[in-house]
Formats: structure tokens, sequence, C-alpha cells
């Protein structure tokens, strides 16, 4: 009853105490100078975060669903075609979301457990001579299934064609904590949130617009006010605010990217890589295999493990939860009781990964599932381990 | 630089110690039963304080613009009409976003410091014998004008001309502050915030749909999807999101109306017109008026003050800020230069709010307004005084 | 830089979060009438926890190091005679303080592994037929070489001579984590902090005295002033502090005393004497031993182990702090470079243990002991197991 | 019940946010290379807030009474004779400290409400040829009845007599809030804790020892162990304590004196002349009378606070609490019922002052004494004002 296990779920993550506490302000005047002082370094830090150098960054009081909102709004009218894959229960939301906008989505079905197709990308592009494709929909890090797409195969593609499509990205899973080039992978609108990578709590969604996607703001005709960029876009520069600022979360989004970039960004995604790395071979050493199909598609912020046939998978959450007091993510949509997942991103060291997998061995171990205890657990130390022992007595 | 006075915006508010560490919680998984026993009290609660049986209660990441969105969008499609009064900056902004919506909007202009015309509307709904006004919109308190309108005499003019319209009231910085009956007024849908009355930080809109709302939104063609309640009211009763939800917010609500109906409700709504009345002796010993055109226009939550004709009101807020640390608020739109505010809601106590009077003093003394000091200081003295010498020495 | 692994030194112990805030008070008027509500139930859960009727508690605001002064200086005068042992660090400490407040100690030598020789003192006692011994110290629970003594033998020993000693018993590392009886064991003084079974942060010394040592205080010529129990004992029914009380630490205390109530002082002990029996599972996995002798003697909130002869166990921990950001604690006095020592004392999971573990094997194995890696995380696994996989299948 | 209102007790104070985050931290091993990295800037920013570039600070888990007893054990042996003024009850206490302690005061009585009689202890100090006087005890501030004393007139006191006594001085309410010069002054011990100027929670005893005293411990004879300043002074070169630390309390203080260096000693200081004095204008508005004889005499941390003959003062601190939710500090000892005390000291505004004066009008006001409200605020005010009228204008 008195203590706190890390979480293991794909986000929110667990936070540092340092950015809970910069996200806990007293009540600051939104409409004093202070706020500028929050704000602008937020957008800055976002922005060099995203790598880019010509992104505008908005930030919504709001969710990354939000997010993939702000997206589509800004950019595109009633009945504009859209292409997107369909690989995974979040490419699945956006997908529901750009129907319910009235747009006119060509879907494009790939396994779970896959990536996005970029070849076929490439041969709609090319298909698509009249251009009436208006944006491509690229799920970067699908959470549900564990897979990393390639972004810049996908700008490939476009550019093959030399089609003028915006190439929206959801980055929500991957930014921050794996590799994201925005402008030199041609990425229009990227959209993350906070709860992620940038390891605070849920409530804003930040997305970022490439020129050309500004441009395709002027003649976007979606309704849209809450999620106007035009009215962020008309007040920032004088650190205005269309309505009430989330003005605590801004502040740890601040301190975030500091953090973020003094630990210097490709620390930060190697620091990823080494704890999936661990996560992975446990997950080799129970036997088991992940739902992402090969290894250039592993994510490096969450595992989708799939379990023996006939097992449902959820169990093994539900049972963590109730007798470890430990938080795994379920498997959703055509992968529920397929898979569990593992999520490894955000605010984690090695030493707490292994208490995970240690979780997750007795779990699995309770519910009849022929795990060796401490097996993944060894498999995960031997990555984590710092240095051999020859080397440590030569320095010693 | 060590020491932190109260602000006296009008929200977001003095936020109490035990509703900010309510707020800022570790990470807990909103898959996991947890979140119902934090959500459902929530939505619980929010019923109670607006006074409704019947109301369903939804919760959105965001701000009470997005309530704004969330209640046009659910109830209404594209060329609809409603009729709104422009009588203050906020009343204005839901006006504006009607129309960035394609709805069709029947204005009443009133003037910057009068209530909704409820006679007007009467006249406007009685004409409307097509019933072509889907929807009336309210601003309940204008927080530009400090101006309470008089809801019931809506729903009475509602009644008399047996009009189907819907009700739809933003009450974002009255709810929880002041009464509000959602029931007894007939309100279809109230609009609020985290931010006022419930003394949380800003991150959450709080809608309330009645049952003749939620039956609009089955024929309501305004593309949504954040801001859809139907993914909401699906998921609610089985502790689900359509989304990541603000967890932390959400615990923040939950023990913010635990605390409010402790208090009770009547207790909460005469402690804020009793810090009020204070103010305007306040207001009335500086020889100042309010914006308010007649007492019974008075708001109990913020007070927009008038300056003297020729003298630019910002500049109080800007030098109180500058020099005394104390925030008020600026006047906006037509009264921009008019008038500044005090906000007198949420968490304050009559000793607070006579520091922000005494502020007041010094800063329209600095700047040549012939302002006895401790003349404000006096007036509301007198009003908070808490019993006579008196009766105090017969009683000790 | 951004994760916070658990500590896993004897004390101070992880702080559940309700603590920290509960001690992290806001200035509180302590000669208010709102200071009583916070010592007085501080006070009588602290008598709930020794299992004690009769003795009266009192707080310093110090460490469990000023307990041990206030212990002496209230029962004692320059010259009396004190019986001890001398065992491990913290028994050597006490003795130490003995002589420098002119005491003069009959120190019994027992190696750095056993317990207090009841058997010893007993013999000592008898021989004092003078009754020149006029207290007898016992350190409960040795944090240096994690041994438990049998306070009860020694009781025994007392009552075996009829001796009228007073038993003044260091349970600083023992009372709130493993069974302490004041009033069965006849204890006259017991002491202890706040950093370790209360899980708050050091700057409480925690003394409760039987009705036989507040009579000794009237003859007691120790000087004293900060550590006089008078002038608590006269304050105390009042609500009053002879000088400035940690009122946030006593807040924190009040609280930690109901959770731990709350929870059941006989499961406390349970869970930390499952969590200490996963970890001495893992130390015979790893084929080392414990410094304590003998199982009797093992005590559940600390486990001193021993390394292999040669090897310099402060590496383990120098080590284990570099290169994974976990704590333990070093070997100390004449166990020192030869013990490294895991803490299991207070706010503590199974989850959180198997991860010291995991980080104990990493560092071993770095430092080229033949440790085999996860071979202490199974055995501790199949400690904290919580039901074996036919039981829940049956329940599923 | 929502809010807090500022204390205006004499210490603890309101504390900022800032350093109750700074001491409320995790567990950090203490044993660890992290703890000098708190410990040595803690000491040397102390060292700087005395100015004094020669004293040892030692820094107990303990209040300021333990640092009285620190100064007395570590300097002096039993029979030893001291000098010391009573005229209010923190000298009192003092003086009652040195008797339990067996130790030979030299009392002089000086009025409540004067300062220490430096001529009178010139005057003893001449006569005592034989040196016998083997320190002279002040203290700076009385905070019982709000007297700052004139240090530097007793060290020239003493260098008229060439006496070698050592001086000690209780700084408690007076160090980092008013000037105290350590070197400039001889003094020999200082004595502080860490709720007053440094804003901290209680539960630090802070004191400083000049070459002189640190050379006079080796002949010192007091028994004393938890505060032999000898064992710390061992240990902090290397970072370590010789019992437990409180880590998070000596964390704040680091921070403390960080923000006080960078706000700058001598703007500490004035601003708490500033308040001070806006203070003693409501106070002198009032038509009542400080405690303290004479101007020279005030002490810029506390004022007492004199009223009508045949009205019990006590009553306002009692009325103010319960009604206001506002606390004063009551008359202590001799001046018991017939003072209050304001404390204002620590983190404090200009506007925060305002709101204690206002409340101490109405609950003097309502308990029948002749106080026009608003009467001492608008004295305030006007010392508090930042710029005349015509100036601002000039300067807009």
């Amino acid at each position: 009853m008195f203590a706190q296990n890390p979480v293991f779920i794909p986000g929110p993550t667990n936070m540092p105490e340092v950015l809970r506490r910069a996200a806990d302000m007293p009540t600051l005047d939104h409409r004093s100078p202070l706020f500028a002082q929050i704000l602008h370094p937020a957008l800055a830090g976002v922005k060099t975060v995203l790598k880019s150098e010509d992104a505008e960054v908005f930030i919504f009081p709001s969710t990354a669903t939000g997010g993939w909102e702000t997206a589509l709004s800004n950019t595109l009218s009633a009945g504009d075609t859209v292409l997107a894959a369909r690989h995974g229960m979040f490419s699945h939301r956006w997908i529901d979301m750009t129907r319910r906008h009235g747009l006119d989505v060509r879907m494009i079905e790939a396994p779970w457990g896959e990536g996005v197709p970029a070849d076929r990308f490439a041969e709609a592009l090319a298909a698509d001579t009249a251009h009436r494709i208006r944006a491509v929909l690229v799920t970067h890090n699908e959470t549900a299934t564990g897979v990393r797409s390639d972004v810049a195969a996908v700008r490939r593609a476009l550019d093959a064609s030399n089609h003028p499509a915006l190439l929206l990205v959801d980055g929500v899973s991957s930014i921050a904590s794996m590799d994201f080039r925005m402008d030199a992978w041609g990425v229009d609108v990227a959209v993350t949130g906070s709860q992620k990578g940038f390891m605070l709590p849920a409530g804003l969604a930040i997305v970022a617009f490439s020129p050309k996607a500004m441009a395709a703001t002027a003649t976007a005709t979606l309704p849209r006010t809450y999620f106007d960029i035009r009215d962020m876009a008309k007040g920032y520069p004088n650190g205005a605010y269309p309505y009430t600022p989330a003005v605590g979360l801004l502040n740890g989004l601040k301190l975030s990217t500091e953090l973020l970039l003094a630990e210097g960004l490709e620390n930060v995604f190697a620091r990823h890589r080494r704890i999936a790395d661990g996560i992975r071979a446990a997950v080799a050493a129970w036997g088991l295999e992940l739902c992402a199909a090969r290894p250039d598609l592993y994510s490096d912020t969450v595992s989708a493990i799939r379990t023996p046939e006939g097992f449902d998978a959820t169990r093994i959450v539900t049972h963590a939860a109730r007798h470890y007091d430990v938080a795994f993510g379920v498997g959703l949509g055509e992968v529920a009781g397929k898979v569990f997942r593992i999520g490894h991103l955000g605010s984690l060291t090695d030493v707490m990964a292994l208490s995970g997998i240690a979780a997750a061995e007795m779990a699995m171990a309770d519910l009849g599932l022929r795990i060796e205890l401490g097996s993944g657990v060894a498999a995960a130390q031997a990555v984590y381990r710092r240095a051999p022992a020859a080397a440590l007595r030569a320095a010693a």
C-alpha cells in the first residue's frame, strides 16, 4: 500500500519528479509577460527535438488525438482524398477520424506487425497522376504492435512521383524517444503529445507544421476553432494564446526539452535503444516472439509480445496488476488477447526495466506459461551490464 | 523573489495546495479499474454541483473553449440557426466560433455591461414560428464585464413561445462559484472548465448534456471526433476513455467536488457573495463604478471597474504586476483601457481579498488617480468583520 | 538523468509519496490548537506500534542518536554503571556515547555477526548483587551486521536475578518493521527515528519511557536541556512543546502510524519478512553468506552479505552507485570491506526488491565475482510468486 | 476551508515553494559523494550570510535550542562563569539552560523592552580582573519583545577590558534577515535555526564557531555527544556526518543561501526593514506602542505591540486565528497578555504584510479596541508605495 512500482504501459510514462514539479506550478497570469518566458522556449525546444529548422510548433491543451485533428482540419477540406495504411489500432483510429471529418480515405490494409507499406504507397502515388491525394498519413510508431515505420521511405515514394501531397506523421510514441527528422524526411505535419517521450502528464497536443503545411491552412475549409492554428500563429509572437493555456504543462515541456537536449538527443535515442534491446533479449529468452515482424521494424519504445496460441494474453496484464501492482499494456483491436505490451519509453532506467521483466516472468509463470524464472532478467542483464569484468579490473 | 502573492485574475484562480497535489499524481494506468474510481466520482460530483438529476457529464482534456465547441458540434449541423447576444468578449468569441463552424447566428448586440437581453430573445423566439432557431446561446457570467445574466429568464422566454430550441449556457466563470441550476433552468448544455470555480489548473473542458441535448447528437452533423461525446458516452460506464485522459486533473476534479459539496454549495456561493460584496464596497469607497450596469447584474466572481475618462485602465494592471507582483485583469475588447478587473473566485479568503484591494489602491494612487489609501480596505473590512464588538464581548 | 531508482540502504528508506507530502506542510502556528491535533495522534500511534499501554512517548527534532542521548541523560548520572555488548558499529557507538557522558560501561565483546549475548548478560547481572549496574543497553537490530537480538532473553536475564537495572533498547532499524513488544519485554526506554520503519525523512528522535524509566528521571543528574523529557512531559498534554517542533515531520509520523496500523502491524512484519526471505534466497543462490551467524539472528530489515576473502566488498557499493545508480550500504567498522548491505525496510515492494537483487548481480559480475546473472532474481521470484499456476487456473 | 493565509508569527515563517521543494527530497544515500555536493555549499553559504571568513559552521538535525546547547557544551565546563542579561523570554531560556548544565551565571536583569545593557556588561567585565567570566551571552534579537541589541557594543565592552571571555550570540531571529557581522563584531559562537531568515521548516540548528571558540572545545568538559562539534569537524571535509543527516533540509539550506546571496544580503536586510517600517507605521496609526523602548532597538523581524491597560492582548491572537484564519504571536512570560506580536521575517511581500495589518485591525476592532479600520493599512501603504505619482507619470 505504501510503494509505487514503475509503470510499463506505452504511455503515459513514468515521470521524473523534476518534471512533475515543473508542471505543478502555482497560478501565473498567462496574460503577463511571464507567459512568453515559458511558451517561447517550449516551442523552440520542441522544434529542436524534431530536428527542424523551418517548422512552426503549436501546442494545444488536448491530447495527441486532438493533434491528429489539428493536422487534418488545418490542411484539408471536406471531400479531400488522403492515403493511409491500417496496420494497428492507432493507424486505424486516425483513419476513422478522417472519415468522421468527411475525408475520402484510400486505405491500404497491412498486417498488424508490419510497418507502413511504402512500396504500395509509392504505387498509389504514382498512379495518382491527377494529384487527388492531398495528404499521406503515416503512423511512425504503431503503439499497438510495437512497429516503427520508415517515414523516409514514404518521403522517397512521394518524391519519386513528384507528388505534392502533404506528409502527415503521427510521432506520438516515437518523438523524443526515437530518431525523428522532420526536415530531412520532409514531414509536413508532425503530431505528438506530452505524455510519452516528453515524460509529462497527458494534456498537451504538440504539432509542428512545415511551411508547405502552413500554406495549406489558407485553403483548408474543414471547420475548426479550438484546433485552429491560425489563432495560435497570430498570438504566439506576442506571448498570447487564443484561450487559457495549460501553463504548468507548458512549463514542464520547456524543462523536458531542456533536459533532453542537455542529455543529447542521440544519447536519449541510444538509451531507449539499449533498454529496448534488453527487453527484446528477455523476450527471446522466454521463447516468445514480438508482434513486430522483423528486426528493422522493432520499436524502441514499446514491445508487443505474442503469447502462445490459445492463451489469453490479457490475463498477464490483469494478473500483474492485481498481484504485483505492475501495469503492462493489453493487446488492442486485432491483436487483443494475442499480445501483451511492455512500454519502455520515457523515464526509465535499466534497473527499472529489469523489475518489469521480473514481474512479467512471475505473472507468466503464475499463469502456467513455461517461463523459466530469471531467464529474461539474465538475458537483459547481459545487455545492461556496463563493462566486462576484465576491463573493470584493469581500470580499478 | 521569494514570495507568492495571490492572483486576482478572473481565472485561473488561486489553487488550494490540496487540489494541486490531487492533480499532481504519479502515472496511473488509465486502462486499469483504478481509473473508474477517479472518473465516476468526478462525473457524479460535477452533476451535483450543476444541480442536475438528468444531465450526462463529459470531460475533455481541453479548455472551456473546447467545451463551447463540444456544445455546438454535438448538437448542430452546418447552416443551423442559433440565437445569441454579444455583450462582452466571451459572448463575442462564442459567436465567432458559431460562424467558423458554418452556423447562421442571429446576433443581438447589447451594451457591454448589460446582461443577456431576455426580452429581446423572447421577441425573436416568438417571431420564429418556423422554429428555425435550433439553439440559444447564453453567457451566464460575462467574465469581461463582470455581468451575470438571468438564465431562468431566457428559459421563460423559450417556454413562453413553446420554442424547442436548445439552451446552451456558458457557465465557465459561474459554475461552482455562483448558483447554477441546470435542471430548474432547463439548460440543455452547460459548459465550464477546471480552472475557475473548481480551483484547478486549466486543462479540462467540463460539459453537461440534458436528455434533450443527448437526443440532438443523433442528428447533428458538424464534424467532430476529439469532442464527440458519443465516444465518451460509450466508454464511461466501463471506465473507458476514447483516448488518453488527463488523469491527474480528473483526480483533482473529484476532490474539488468533494470539497465543494462538503462545504455546501450554498455556503460556497455565500462565500463568493461576501467576498464580492467587500470588493464592491471598496470600489464604491474609491468613488469608482462597476462596468456592470445594475446591482442585479453584479457578478460574484469578477468585478470590472471603470476608471475615469482619459485614464488608461490597463496601466493599473501593468503597474501592479511590475511593482507589487499582483495580477489583475485587463479590459478586453470594447472595454479595453476602460476597465480593469479584479477576479474574486475560487480559493480566496477575506484576508487575501483585502490584500488585493490594498494593492489596487497603491497602484491607482501611484498612477495619479485620486484614491484615498486605505479607503477601499476599510470599506471591505466593514463587510468582512465577523461580529460587532459588543456581541463578541458578550460571548467572551 | 531522469529517473529515480529505489535505494537499498538500511535507512533512510524509500518514502511513499503520501508521507513525503504529509511531511511537506505549509507553516502552521505550533502555538495554536491545531498543533495538538497533530502531536497527540502521532504520540498515540507510536505507542500502539510499540505495543505499549504504559509508555510515554517523546519526540525530538533530532535523529536516533539524540534518542540514545535522551535515554541515557534522563535516567542516569555521571559515574553510573551500565552493561552493554559490542557486536556491531551501532552498539559500538552507543557504548562510546556512554563514555563521553561519564558513565562506567561494562562492555562485553561479541563477534560481529552474533547477537547480544543474553547468557553473559545473565552472568553479569547475577554477579552484580550490589546492583551497581543501573542500566542494560541492547541494540535490538544491529544495522551494521543485519543481526536481530533477543530482547526478551535479556529481560529474562534481568528477571532471573531480580535485577532492578533499566532495560534501554535501540530499536532504530527494527521498530515499525519487525515485532517489538515494549510492555511484554519489559523495555524501559525504546529508541528509534523517523527515517526507518516510519518511512519518513530523518529528523525525529522517537523515544518511549516506561513508568519505571519515568521515575528514574527524578534522580538522574546528567546535564540535559534539549533532550530533557521533563519539559516535553509537562507541555504535551496541552499541545505545548518546549521549543519549535518539526511540525511537518510530526504530521508525517501521524500519517505513517495510521497507515501502518491500517495495514496491520503483523501484516507489516510479514511483508518485511517475505521481502527479506527473497533477499536471503538470492544470497544463497549466489553462493554467498550473511554476516549474521544463524537464521534465528537474521534481520528482516537489512542483510549484510559477506563477499569472498580478498575481495573488497565496498567496490560493489561504489560500482553499483556509479554504473547503475543504485545505492547499497557499505560495511562499517570491523566488517568494512568484508560485507556489503542490502537494506530492505520501509516502503518497498517485491518488484522493487527484485530490481535491487538484479542490480547487485550485475555489479558483482562486473567486478569479477562468480555470480550467475539472474540466479538471485530467480530464487527471490520463487519466494515472491503469489500463487502456483494450478491454483490460479482453478480460480480463473 | 480551501485557502491558506500567510502566517505572521515570528517564525517558523512563510516558506517559498521553491524552498519547500528543495527540502522535500527523495531519499539520497548520505554516504555517497552526492551528499558533499549538498553539505559543502550549505556550509559555505551560511558562512557568507554570517559575514565571516574564519568561522567553522556546523549544522545539526535539531532546532536553535540545540544550537544554544552546542554553544555552551562545546566551549565550557561545569562551574564555569558566564555573563548574561535577562530581558525577554528567549534570553531567559538560554540562562535557564546554563543553570541546567551546571554553569554559574551572572544574570543582569533588564526591562523587557530594553536591549542588552552593554554598559553594565562593561562594568561587570572590567570588574572581573581574574577573568572568571568565560563567556558572555547575547540575544541579538529578542523575539519576545521585538528588540534588537547592539552586539558590537558588547564586543567593545570586552575589548575595553581586554577581557578574554567568549562572545556567544543568539541570532536565531536576526540572522539572514537583519545585519549580522560575525567577524566584525568578534562573535565567537553564532546560533540560528532553519525556520526563520532561512525560510525553511524547523529542524536544523545552525552554529558557527570562531577559531577562538574552536580552540575552547579542547578544554571544555561539559558532556556532549549528539552536539559535539568535534565529530562534525572531523567528518565534514570528507562529506561525512557523524549520524544520519537531515539531507532534505540541508538541500533547502543550500538553496536558501543561494537565493539570499543572489538577492544580495543588503537588499534582504533592506526588504525586511521596509516591511517592518510599514508595520510600525500601522502601529503608530492605531495609536499603539511597541514593546521595544526606543527606535534604535526596533527589530526588523518581529514587532511586539502593547495593547491598552486592562485589555488581554492574547485575545487578539485567538480571535484572529478563529475568525480570520490568521496567526499572530502571543506575548510570552512577563509580557504575556500585554503584547501581541506580528512576525515579519522571511518570505513576505508588502502586499502580504498589508493583509496581516488588515486582519489585525479587524480583530482589534471586533474586540472593542478603538481602531479605525484601514488606518494602519493606509499608513503602511504610504511606506510601501513604490513611487510618487509624478515620477511615475514622467517615466510613463
